[in-house]
This record gives C-alpha cells, sequence and structure tokens, in this order.
C-alpha cells in the first residue's frame, strides 16, 4: 500500500492508510498500545488493540522500542476529544528494524555528548521543527527575492586573495596557483553581477577560522549577500525591512507547530511586525551612554551594546551611519560627513543582536582606489573589482543576512548551533 | 522618477518612464540617435530624436560609450512592425559614468582572455542568459523538490574524513582538530537527516582537487544531493525521471527569450519530454559492443560510451544495476544478483554525458559493516555512518545532481565554464 504522509492525514479521514516511520515513544497498558509514531512529516498516536489483530501481531507491537522503524497500518479517525488531531487505530504493526537501545534518552544530557551524537540528536523533536524552520527561512528569503527582480549569482568559495588580511581565514594549496581561501562573503562577486542582471543574490555557505567559543560563532555558515544597481542607503534598508518582514510573516503564517515545540514567544514575535527604528551611529552611542555604558564614539557595538540597544524595542534597530575608520573599505562616504560611511547594521530584538550588515558602495574610481590604497589592500589583485568602476559604474548598496543568526532570532534558539545541521566550531568538526 | 524595469515595460505602454542601465550598443544617423540599453532585465531599443530635445541632450546622447551606465526618460511605444516589441521614445538622457573604452568588443576573443576578463563577460548577452537559466533550473529543482515532501538539510562542506581516499580533496588545516576536507557530497550526511526529516535534500559547492582539463570538469561546482526514506531503487529512478521532466518543462515555459539567445535548438529539448529509457548497464555494454566499441563488462562508461550510447536517442537514458567493484560502498546489492548495486546513471541525450548518479543505500549493518571493511575504509571515523543502520535503519535512496552539467544540456551549452559565474579549474581562480 502506498504511504501517506502524516501531515496529510486528514485527506483520509475514515479510510485505511499505511504509515511509515519510527517509534517516537511507547506505552502499554492491558490490551493497548500506544504508540507515538513520527514520520519526518509529523507525528500521529498510533493505537493497537489486542482484539483487532492477531496475537502475534499485538506482541509485535508491545515488543518495540524507540526509534524502531514500521510500517503500520490503520484507520485514520479524528481525536474524540479534539477534532483536529488525528489517532491511527491499528490493523496490522510490520518492523522493518527494532532499534537497539537508544543512546538519547529522557534523562538530561550535555551539549557535549548531544554534539557528538548530532546524527542521533537532530531527530528530536526541537531539531526538526529548528530544521523546518530553517527551510521556512531559507524559502521565504529567496521569494522575497525573486519577486522584487533579484537573480541568484553564485560567488565562488575558492578565492585568490585574502582581501582584509589572513588571520580568520582557512587556507588551503590550489595546484600549481599558490594559495586559496575560503570565502567570507560574496560581496565583491556580486557587484560585479550586478552589471549583467541588475539585481543579484548569493546564498551558500561562508567561512572564519576565528579562535572564538561564544554561542553566536560557527567557524561554517550560510550567508545570503545581496547587490543591487542603482539602490541607494535609505532604499536599501527600506529592502532590508521588506524582507525580514516577509520572513517574519511567512514563519508566523507557516510554522505555528514547530514555533510551539520551540516554545517560542509568539507574541514577541508577532511584535516586530511594525516600523523598524532607525538610528545613527553616533546617537546610539550617546543613547547607550545615557544610559550608562562606557561606550565611546568611534567604536563598534559588543554584543552587550546591542542588547542594551534593543532592550524594551519590540521591533528591530537599524544602525546607521558609521565612522568610516571602523566599517569596510568598499563603503560609500556620507555626503553629508566625510568621517562617516553610508553603513548598516540591522540588531534584532530580545537580545538576538546582528543579523544584517549593509551599505551603499563606493563607486567613484578615485575614491576607491585612495581607500584602498589607506588600507595596504594589494591593488593588483584587485583590478577586476576596480574595472567596475571604470566601465558603467553605478550607485549601487547591497547587505549580507548570517541564516543562522536570523533563525535563532524566528525560533527563540539560544545557542546558534543548533540552527544548522552540523555545526563547525573551533573545536568540533565531528560527526 | 522611479525606476521601471525594461521587462516590465508593456505596463507602462503610452507613459513617460524612467529605465536605468547601461549602453549594449549604439549608433547615430544625422538627427537620430539609437541606443540598445540593458538594464539587467531586459534590453529595449531608445531612440532619441534631436527636435524632441535640447542640443545638449542630444550630444550626450550621441557621445555615449559601450557600457556606459545612463538614466533615460522617454515614452514607451510598441515597435510600429512588431506590437509585442517596444521602443523607448527618449526625452532626456542623464549620463552616471561615460565608460572608458570596453575592452570585450566585437572582434573574436579567446578563452584565457573571456576567462581573465570574467568580471566584464558576464555581461555579454549569452553569458546574462546562461545566468538566468542557472537561476532558473535552480528553482525548478528545488520547487519540484518542496512540492514532493523534500525539505533542505544543509550537509557541511568542512568534514573530518577522507572517505575515499585524499588524492581529489582540497585539504586544509582546522585549528588544532588536525586537518579536514573540503566536501565532495552531502549523502552521507543527508542519511542522517531522513531519519529525522523523512526526506532532505542539500544544494551547495562541491570540491574535487581533479587534475582533469576536460571541459566538464570544474574544481568547485554545485550539487544537489537528495535522499528519501521508504524509497527503493525503482521509485528512485522515478522521482529523478520527474525531477528532470519539470526542470525541462520550466526551462521552456519560462526561458524561451534566454534560450533563442543561446541558439539553443528548442525542438531537441522538447523531445526529451517523453519517458526516458531504462537499461541495465549489462545491456549497455551488449549495445556499445554490438556498435563497434571495444568495451567490456565490468567497465565504467568514458564520455565516448555515453555519447554513443545516447546518439539518435531523444531523451535520457538511465544506465541501472551496475557491477559492485566499480561503484561506491554504500550501494545496496541487488537482491536478484549479489555482483551487482542498485545504482544508477542518468545519461543526457545530445553528448551531455552524465547528469545524474544515484542508488539505493545499503540498509543492513552487516553488509554495510563488510563492505566497509573491504574497502578499508576507517570504520571508527564513521560510527556515525553506521548507527544510522543500528537505530531505526530503513530502506532508503537518493541521487545527486551536478546543476552545471544540469545547465549546459538544458542551454546547450558546450563548455561548462560558462554555466557557473566565477568557474575554478586547474589554472584558474582568478577573478
Amino acid at each position: 500500500m502506498k504511504q501517506v504522509f502524516i501531515k496529510d492525514i486528514a485527506e483520509h479521514a475514515g479510510q485505511e492508510v499505511c504509515l511509515k516511520g519510527w517509534v517516537r515513544n511507547i506505552r502499554h497498558s492491558g490490551k493497548l498500545v500506544f504508540i507515538i509514531l513520527r514520520d519526518g512529516s509529523s507525528e500521529i498516536q498510533a493505537i493497537a488493540f489486542k482484539p483487532d489483530m492477531s496475537e502475534e501481531t499485538f506482541e509485535r507491537a508491545k515488543r518495540l522500542t524507540l526509534e524502531s522503524s514500521v510500517v503500520i497500518t490503520g484507520v485514520a479517525k479524528p481525536h474524540p476529544k479534539n477534532e483536529a488531531q488525528y489517532e491511527l487505530s491499528v490493523s496490522n504493526v510490520e518492523v522493518f528494524q527494532l532499534a537497539d537501545e537508544y543512546p538519547i534518552g529522557k534523562k538530561e544530557h550535555g551539549p557535549d555528548f548531544l554534539l557528538s551524537n548530532r546524527h542521533l540528536w537532530i531527530r528530536s523533536s526541537k531539531q526538526w521543527a529548528s530544521d523546518l524552520i530553517r527551510h521556512t527561512v531559507y524559502f521565504a528569503i529567496c521569494e522575497y527575492l525573486n519577486n522584487n527582480n533579484f537573480f541568484r549569482f553564485d560567488s565562488p568559495i575558492l578565492t585568490p586573495n585574502a582581501c582584509e588580511g589572513t588571520t580568520t581565514l582557512f587556507e588551503l594549496e590550489y595546484f600549481d596557483e599558490g594559495q586559496a581561501y575560503l570565502s567570507q562573503s560574496g560581496q565583491l562577486y556580486l557587484e560585479t553581477g550586478i552589471m549583467s542582471l541588475g539585481r543579484v543574490y548569493d546564498f551558500g555557505p561562508v567561512f572564519r577560522a576565528e579562535r572564538s567559543k561564544t554561542r553566536k560563532h560557527l567557524t561554517e555558515f550560510w550567508m545570503m549577500d545581496a547587490e543591487a544597481a542603482w539602490v541607494e542607503h535609505d532604499e536599501n534598508m527600506q529592502i532590508q525591512e521588506e524582507l525580514i518582514r516577509y520572513v517574519i510573516r511567512k514563519v508566523l503564517d507557516t510554522c505555528a507547530k514547530e514555533l510551539q515545540i520551540l516554545e517560542r514567544d509568539i507574541d514577541a514575535l508577532k511584535a516586530t511586525d511594525a516600523p523598524f527604528k532607525r538610528m545613527t551611529h553616533h546617537d546610539v552611542i550617546e543613547y547607550l551612554r545615557a544610559k550608562g555604558s562606557e561606550i565611546t564614539h568611534g567604536s563598534d557595538l559588543g554584543a552587550q551594546d546591542e542588547v542594551m540597544l534593543t532592550e524594551g524595542s519590540p521591533v528591530p534597530v537599524f544602525v546607521e551611519r558609521w565612522p568610516k575608520e571602523i566599517k569596510a573599505f568598499y563603503m560609500k562616504r556620507d555626503p553629508q560627513n566625510p568621517d562617516l560611511v553610508l553603513g548598516n547594521d540591522l540588531i534584532a530584538p530580545e537580545g538576538f543582536g546582528e543579523i544584517i550588515g549593509g551599505s551603499q558602495r563606493e563607486d567613484d574610481y578615485d575614491l576607491l582606489l585612495a581607500r584602498m590604497q589607506a588600507e595596504s589592500i594589494p591593488i593588483d589583485d584587485y583590478r577586476w573589482f576596480l574595472d567596475l568602476r571604470k566601465y558603467g559604474s553605478v550607485p549601487h548598496s547591497g547587505f549580507g543576512i548570517g541564516l543562522e543568526r536570523l533563525v535563532a532570532w524566528m525560533s527563540g534558539t539560544h545557542h546558534i548551533r543548533e540552527t544548522i545541521p552540523f555545526p563547525r566550531m573551533i573545536y568540533r568538526i565531528y560527526p
């Protein structure tokens, strides 16, 4: 009989169906065995009642172990107390494999044990829910961009140059061509793409060989970089805000069950669907100092500053117009104040920190060259990047979103390592 | 005035609109200047007629150079001889940047020159069309999978072990954890994912440090790996066939203009939308030998064999049930013949070669362990993979599609290096 996915069970009410999955939980009581069956799409309670089947089948059901793989046949019925929920009245149970004693039990496990057993831990309800939210966020981002004239333009991972020093770069030998580096961002390549396609984005893994052990750092993570011709600083922030709002609404609309499993504060998430705040870096420093921080003008924001900044704010906060010394060479100078650049970060509420970095880009050849020289960037290696300012330069802007940080915020997950199937950290590359 | 994208011009017929883009081509004749303007979304002919504007504006239009970036205002009008096509009757031209003499001209350039100027070459019509087809193929694959109960499950790029020897692996130092390798396939990780999500796929870059210089090899390319619980060999091929058919139809439906620019043989592509052929490896060898090949049973197919096999076939050909010696350790033995495995390749017609490799996977712990030992795979490093056969093993299958090869076939592009924005090959890592 053809497999029915549990999520589609309501379409088969009253019919005999065949479900295929794993035993999430099992208990028995007299003539009844209650099996929580999961199949990846959802879960259902299957009830085996001894008089409905052979002695042998009932015994088979009773002896099932956690995580055993089974094919269960039965009739789908609405739950007597909750019509929206379905149960399966079992007629047959076939065991594909009776699982060994499952190492992840009901007792608490430390993170090291769980991470070493990540290949099994991903089956738990919370990890399952987190993966589905990741899937949803990924495609919500793509949908928004595809609907707004952006095209995918995959930038390379293997890159020949170390733009901003090699300290946080993974390095490897590339045949006879010397050293190559794993990309930290596709942005510079995307700037070539806008000259062909107008608006482009990439969405793939990037790498940072950072010796950080915070709950917000991975050495391998997924980044979406977007870049758009003819878009300037204000419109750039507007696109970012619309995109994040699109993601929030999509998650709220389609992931109610997953959010519930993760015990996400739904009201807090709903409250973010309102106009985001915009503050200049200067005003942010003033604000933080007034709240008692000792941060100075000209400083980057640390994790604690980000928390203090968004405390009490239901919506994310844009921090814009940064001192040029603490931002990248390619950001465009603020025409109103040449000490600043037209960059922005977006800081999520509830302590989830920075989720976007963006800016308008320097489009003038001479200004860009001067800035690169001042920062000792090897000009010859970046001739191709400078070429973009010689052959039809345009005003343009872009931004990057860290997928895991956005998923952590949407799902209310404290530690970013749970938002990616196989996290890579300084002391963790297995499994 | 707000930018209108050229692809949407028909919605603004008779109105004054503002277009922003680059000069693809320009010629003038008396009181007329004809500008081919491209903006990434499409192209349009803009006609500047001297009496319609100031002397200064007309002179500005006349002096435009190839690839200059411009903002052109004018009225959108249907072409007098072709109502489906639009022209712009120009009222104003603003130049953002007058481009230097553009290095890619109308004369023929060699591949080395074009690849060294890839950051500019991507602007040419054919490269633009190829990128759009890549975008379309990427999302057609995702759509099909998302509609068929598959979820994204990103497998890691940084992996601790060298499963099948290190000769074609890129290697790097991973902090104090020793050597790490860039992934060649996420398949083994996807097998963990099906136990949580039922059906999963990844879609990202993979890496092969191969010293190959053929037109079908890249060192960095994009791969979609899919894996499904409870799916066996025949259904696995059925899913592959449906997926490829979905992609073909999507490309035919939405990329007519791009296919025309690339001079793709549309009839050949349409002809592939029919049931695919299925042949066993054994029968393929017999068939090739009957056609004069000297290939022997037990041999893999070379590029020439693939061409000969599909000659005269309008549709792709599945080659299934391979000798186990020439296929990977994780493939399930054919229950009808233990010398064979339930693997399949899919060979595209018109000489485009292998585009899919797939198989049912060995789901029995003892048989898998024996096979791994026989192939000297370091068992301890793959305990996690073996665990999947201890805790609820299920029959399962999967397959991998090389994005660039599929795009090359769809677009009729001879050399795979033109199907990815920045190709990486043995002698090529710049720009």
